[in-house]
């Protein structure tokens, strides 16, 4: 029963506070962790990779998911679906994977909804606005239009925070990534990951 | 806000499954704890300490703080008082430290009721019954009669682990002790200590 079990950690967080380099790095220190593709109609853009940063289907095939009941939350954002399949969560978890998503305030809320109890939510971002600003004008890949949309969504993500069980704020890198890590190991050793009735019954009942 | 702050860590298990040493060595790897020392009306037994082991009080004593209100939790167990003062807690979370109870079911259910999400609980005991008889019985410091008593009690403890947010099962004492701290260090970091709507407004209203 100390030994690791299958355990659900939603990431959610603003653009540019560092939630991929963050959540890589913890992957590392802890192995055996699965990282969850969402599922999306929208167009590849330039520089992605199906499978890797998101799983491109069709509308058609989308919508027969969601008639299938094979994901365990989806949203219409722009006129583009997202969303989580649950087979592969299923499996991860039976294999005793740390399933991790790097998912928004409403897929958090959707993902608490379905599953309750056995997700462990946290919120990563920069110690302030500036610094988030700052970070996403450096990392240059975004036009002005798209940064300003990106602060607006921050805004309107931090003052959701209070949704979640820990709050990561990425300052110092090495800090963040460590405080990553302690909560995804507690998140493991939750007591609803583990068959309590099983215990109880193998203790009181000895052979 | 990735700042330790004060938490609270509630330990409870049956008598022999190795609390104590896990708490001290939690402690001693930790930091910046508070172990709370319950208060009692029961008499002082041979090599116990006034302020270590228990306060002892008198009767009178103990219901006066009732009446004032200066108990976080109380019980009557075999007509003798046994409670937990509210005044060093408080002054210990205002510190920033982790309080850590070592407490009963009862009394983490009392706790419960008071704090809610500020706490974080814990369950520990041995990997099986026989060997928590084995310790029992090794450490000798109980009649046979109090272990059998003590045996029944544990029977009854265990059935409500589920009421836990961690179990620990205390195998290897390094394992444990290992588990125990990153419990104890994700504790720390749950939102719910630390001030969320002056994070959000810190945080959106940029200087």
């Amino acid at each position: 029963m100390n030994n690791k079990s299958g355990a659900i950690l939603v990431v959610s967080g603003p653009s540019g506070a560092g939630k991929s380099t963050l959540i890589n790095a913890m992957m590392k220190d802890l192995g055996d962790c699965y990282f969850s593709i969402s599922t999306t109609t929208r167009p590849m853009r330039e520089g992605e990779v199906d499978g890797v940063h998101y799983h491109f289907v069709t509308k058609e095939e989308f919508e027969k998911d969601i008639q299938e009941g094979h994901f365990l939350e989806y949203a219409l954002v722009h006129s583009n679906y997202y969303g989580t399949s649950l087979k592969p969560v299923k499996k991860a978890l039976q294999e005793k994977k740390l399933v991790i998503f790097d998912i928004d305030v409403q897929g958090n809320e959707a993902i608490k909804k379905q599953l309750g109890d056995i997700t462990t939510s946290v919120f990563v971002t920069t110690p302030t606005l500036t610094e988030l600003e700052n970070r996403l004008t450096t990392r240059s890949t975004d036009s002005a239009e798209v940064i300003s949309k990106r602060i607006a969504m921050a805004k309107e993500e931090v003052k959701r925070v209070g949704e979640y069980e820990f709050l990561v704020v990425n300052d110092k890198l090495e800090e963040a990534v460590q405080t990553l890590t302690t909560i995804a190991k507690a998140a493991r050793l939750k007591i609803e990951h583990k068959d309590v009735q099983e215990f109880i019954q193998k203790w009181v009942d000895k052979a």
